[in-house]
């Protein structure tokens, strides 16, 4: 489906305000004055049926008595007056409503806004909401809500589905000179989302920066696609509350369990190389500093101080956001020897002492500037009798200039009293990255080395592993027909050999003989298994049983598993016992895919046992992923050293691991209608010797194939 | 040792400033300034040989001149002429010295240090520095420092060891409103430090809590014991910079090695109820926050809003601050329905909707009041045209006034532009707890309740297991006289005997025969270990065999041993092997216990092998410790569920563990010759089966027996 594009929506050359009113207190009054206040230089029309005048301007009673054509139609009417407005507006030719109006999904009509919707799409209007406190774009000078009048123009964009927080956030930015390109509240999301707000604004140029405040994500797929794509060009960071919601859902398999709380939200923004801020205040000073500042280079980080407490903390920060302090003292003593006091250190962090003036914090921060081997400069002050504040102002200033005409991040982090917060302010207002706190300074600083390492991360693309698909639909054709919605045993394996997999050998015998007969062909030892389709937690009825070494053994297990099953589950209708090749032992890990409802497809990994059940020791990606990303995947586990051998055991087959996940990460990409598949465990061997998977789980859903498709 | 009494530095009716000067520029001059104008009432007596007169008052020549009593004298001359005047000083029977000049140990000069403490000390004399900014007591309104004139009086009193951040911190509590009792720079800690201070702030009333910021510590069991004995009485907050500084330390056992980084002062910090704070701002906010409102009695939370994304953004927060939301809906519902509106919620959080005015704010805060199961709240406002700022600000004031009254807290954070700034300002100068972002307004109630649950916390006193320690000296006695700094395998076997342990049983064959004898004596499988004071590394040279089931076993491993010790260490002397009972397998824990050259005894706790050698899986505990501390260190790791059984495994004996953790703490307290005593591994059987020791380390230092003793 291609939907019309939304240029229209922020550079308007005409805009409707329908439900526009000479009453100030009214929102269709407060829009008009907004949109003439904040100086939009197209055509404003205000729609009343009344008519009437609005701050000078006629009121119209009817779109439809306009002969120009309206780009933007912003309805601040009655949610029941709404149909009849829209349905005015596709007369009208209108392309692009913002539906202000509550009253719809939101406090549970949905069919109001289903309807809005699928009528809007047959006329090629797209929606904005409802429910929804309006947009503003600096490009046409377009104020269209019913918040603050008077927005800074800059380089961020902000996206919010909250509405009180977006109008909150027009305010914080005024107080804290922060400049907006744009900011669009989404409301219900009934037609535009932040994936189409996405792909508008990565192009304008105007926006440097993008802010998405979500609380819920409708079509996660098509949203991983527009901020991949989105971070590509330019940083995007994200807030999402609601860290501890997932938590609740009760999940039938481990990938789905662990899954839960804020991981795999969280995996994926890493995924996608969005920024993730935590609160409001965190995001707006990353947006602050990446719309202005320079994005360094390299990694290389000093600090300068004037106080060893304060370059220690410095130090710490720099650990804490992962900003990498420059370490070659010899250079270091050789480039700043010179600019430091008697008593101060040329070692990171670079002390001037408490003695240093204005003059040689320049000094030190040219060598600084000059030094290619320097990628960024954190530069702290204690406040002293040794700066007055214009000079503190004045050093600042001229640093910061030189730095930015170069390309190379500095930013200040200022103790003091009354005299630093005279200068915090007066710089802030310049647009100069000065902090009250070096934690605060090092997070900006350490955002942008992450951004810049994101950028410069090639994405490779996914391809799919060799997989029997049309095999595998058969299988889950059958299992679905038997009204099931796992797989047993003998379907499992199945679905592993459609993968190419190489399972451990087995048969099912359906009487004691026979299993005899299998046992002897597989070779000792050998385990075995109960299948029956009424029996899903074999183990704990009695109905696996390991170690077998000889015929003897083989049966009395036969005979064992029989006697547990029925004693268990009396009606179960036991179709007979899996008999299977004992896997040599190896490092177990585990290996899972599901079709999250939002996301789609995710993949986990983890070690098996308690390494994934008692220490929550797993990774999650979203599809699709490359060989690059599945390695960073299994290496981002605490438990990754194991794998690499540690306590004299010898490397693990990660290449191995990493081809398993491609399967089943093409397993779960093309067969929508499993909602699980997890291997568990996976046995690992040494560098060059494979993997064998011990054991496999299939979860399938009733929904029709193709329901879930991308 | 008993020292003199420091309240007359704090309380002093008299002080004379030691380099006093008419010269405006000079420390001397400004010293004087600051106590004269801050408001001292007490007597002045500028020192100075050259004489004259200083802002009206005249400059004595000597201080022995001066008839009165002196209770301070503030030393500010250069470093070369401090111990004429700390002699004179003696002289004129002055008993507390801030001493300003630096140019001692920080630069390396120990030796005049040294003296100038043992001169003070022979003389009744408590020195204060050298090389700090002076200090502040708001009881007598004296600001003895360079710093700052105006300190604004309050509840918070700090103690800094750098002077340069301690100097900021007065402008930043200015600037914040932040009133203080007391600043004191310590500086290089010659005498007074932060014990000593804690002593005296823990019974003075004006402080109400206590900041301390440190960057080393000398004496850290005095240290442990007075932050212990502070905590109980008045919350205290420390900023410890320098997290990663002692990673560095190379160890020779997994306690020392993995007591790096930061853990054990972390844990010790927890361990004494203190308030660890990362940055300074976090510290002041808390600080500012515990000064003035009220510490909750419970901990049941709830989040009144007019914003729903605000109020999700508030449980996330309440998740990262372990802040604990009230969960009764039924009874949220009954207290709150009438005081919200139809879209609203009264499940926690209230959302009060966007269309809340101040008065249905105040009804709804009043009920939350009224509610006895409600310990706390946390009011959130998203700026709407609901409520003028004056409204917003009555509405505040009104609803904080009615909790501080009934002593339970409520934090406000204020979501908007302009008018909101306005409210915070105000509201700020009248010490209401007000945010601009709801996880800073949620850190400091997370801090209140986490203040509460530590000052509840009973400590009960550690007794002593039963150990005997005149054997275990002996023991070390003959490894230090024979040049060893650790315990051979029968000193260790030893060493746990006189512990009272069942160590496997052994003995020591000289040959081949006896080896025999003695494996058939204790029973098969046995292992088998070479004893040898030049093999430390015993497995790496092949010295070690396992599961050796019969006698042919024994006799092929004797002659392994000894060709494989041969082989790799020919000039090795070999005085047997050591013939020891196969343990029967366990849940392998590590317990280990370390003479920490800071903070003294210190315990570690972990699970073995991969658990603390990969995922560093341990806790940290200094002594002395109560039953209940060792089972919250158990408790921390987060291997745990292990112990307590999971995957079908049964629970483990933990309270072995704990009596195994008391008898290395008794060892390590009573013999300070001991530096590391290890048990690795520990294997722990189910409930009521107890414990085997398998193996214990024992490293001992050259030290004279006592010198590290507490």
């Amino acid at each position: 489906m291609t939907k019309p594009d939304i240029k229209y929506l922020f550079e308007p050359r005409s805009i409707a305000v329908i439900g526009a009113s000479a009453n100030p207190s009214k929102i269709g009054h407060i829009i008009v004055k907004n949109i003439i206040e904040a100086g939009y230089k197209g055509k404003i029309y205000p729609v009343n049926p009344k008519g009437g005048e609005i701050l000078g301007i006629d009121i119209v009673s009817s779109l439809t008595d306009i002969a120009d054509e309206i780009d933007v139609a912003t309805i601040a009417i009655p949610a029941r007056f709404t149909a009849a407005a829209v349905k005015m507006c596709a007369e009208a030719g209108v392309k692009h409503l913002p539906i202000i109006s509550s009253g719809f999904s939101e406090i549970g009509n949905l069919e109001e806004e289903r309807w809005l919707t699928q009528f809007a799409r047959a006329n090629d209007i797209r929606v904005l909401g409802p429910n929804i406190f309006g947009h503003y774009s600096a490009k046409v000078s377009l104020n269209a809500t019913f918040g603050p009048r008077d927005i800074q123009k800059g380089g961020v964009a902000i996206i919010t589905q909250s509405g009180a927080l977006g109008i909150a956030m027009i305010g914080k930015t005024a107080v804290q000179n922060i400049g907006l390109s744009a900011i669009i509240s989404v409301g219900n999301k009934s037609d535009i989302d932040e994936a189409d707000l996405l792909e508008y604004l990565v192009q304008q140029e105007e926006t440097k920066i993008i802010l998405i405040y979500i609380e819920g994500i409708q079509q996660g797929e098509r949203f991983i696609g527009a901020l991949s794509a989105a971070t590509k060009v330019k940083p995007v960071v994200v807030i999402k509350s609601g860290r501890s919601k997932r938590g609740a859902i009760a999940a039938a398999s481990h990938t789905g369990s662990l899954a839960g709380s804020d991981s795999i939200f969280d995996a994926i923004m890493r995924q996608c190389g969005v920024l993730r801020a935590e609160s409001v205040d965190e995001a707006l000073e990353w947006c602050n500093y990446l719309s202005n500042a320079p994005i360094p280079k390299g990694e290389n980080t000093i600090i300068v101080t004037n106080g060893g407490g304060v370059g220690v903390m410095a130090t710490d920060a720099c650990e804490k956001y992962n900003v990498k302090l420059y370490e070659d003292s010899q250079r270091l003593k050789d480039k700043f020897e010179a600019v430091t006091h008697g008593f101060g250190s040329t070692k990171n962090p670079i002390d001037l002492t408490g003695e240093a003036s204005a003059e040689e914090y320049i000094h030190a921060l040219d060598v600084a500037l000059k030094d290619k081997f320097i990628d960024g400069v954190l530069a702290l002050y204690c406040e002293t009798a040794m700066m007055t504040a214009e000079q503190l102002i004045r050093m600042i200033e001229e640093s910061y200039t030189k730095y930015k005409a170069a390309g190379k991040p500095v930013l200040f982090a200022l103790f003091g009293g009354e005299k630093t917060e005279r200068c915090i302010t007066a710089l802030t207002k310049s647009n100069i990255p000065v902090y009250r706190d070096v934690y605060n300074a090092t997070s900006c600083l350490g955002i942008a080395y992450a951004y810049n390492m994101m950028r410069q991360m090639k994405k490779q693309e996914m391809v799919d592993s060799e997989v029997d698909i049309s095999a595998i639909d058969k299988i889950i054709d059958s299992a679905l027909a038997d009204n099931r919605q796992f797989l047993l045993a003998d379907e499992g394996e199945a679905l592993l050999q459609a993968a190419g997999l190489s399972g451990p050998e087995s048969g099912i015998a359906r009487n004691i003989e026979s299993a005899v007969d299998l046992a002897e062909k597989i070779g000792y030892p050998v385990v075995m298994k109960v299948v029956s389709r009424d029996i899903l937690h074999k183990s704990d009825v009695g109905g696996v049983l390991l170690n077998l070494d000889d015929k003897e053994e083989v049966l009395d297990a036969f005979q064992a598993i029989m006697h547990n099953c029925k004693a268990h589950k009396p009606n179960a209708n036991i179709e007979g016992v899996e008999i299977v090749e004992q896997v040599k032992p190896g490092m177990e890990v585990i290996i899972g895919a599901m079709n999250d409802k939002t996301f789609g497809p995710i993949m986990m990994f983890g070690l098996g046992g308690i390494y994934v059940e008692v220490m929550k020791d797993v990774s999650f990606r979203a599809l699709p992923l490359s060989r690059q990303d599945v390695r960073l995947m299994i290496k981002e586990i605490r438990s990754y050293p194991l794998l690499l051998g540690v306590r004299g055991e010898v490397r693990k087959d990660i290449d191995a691991i990493v081809e398993i996940i491609f399967k089943l990460g093409t397993i779960i990409k093309n067969c929508p209608r499993i909602t699980d598949v997890e291997i568990n465990p996976l046995m690992v061997y040494e560098e060059g010797q494979g993997v064998k998977t011990v054991d496999v789980r299939v979860l399938l859903s009733n929904a029709e194939k193709g329901e879930n498709d991308a």
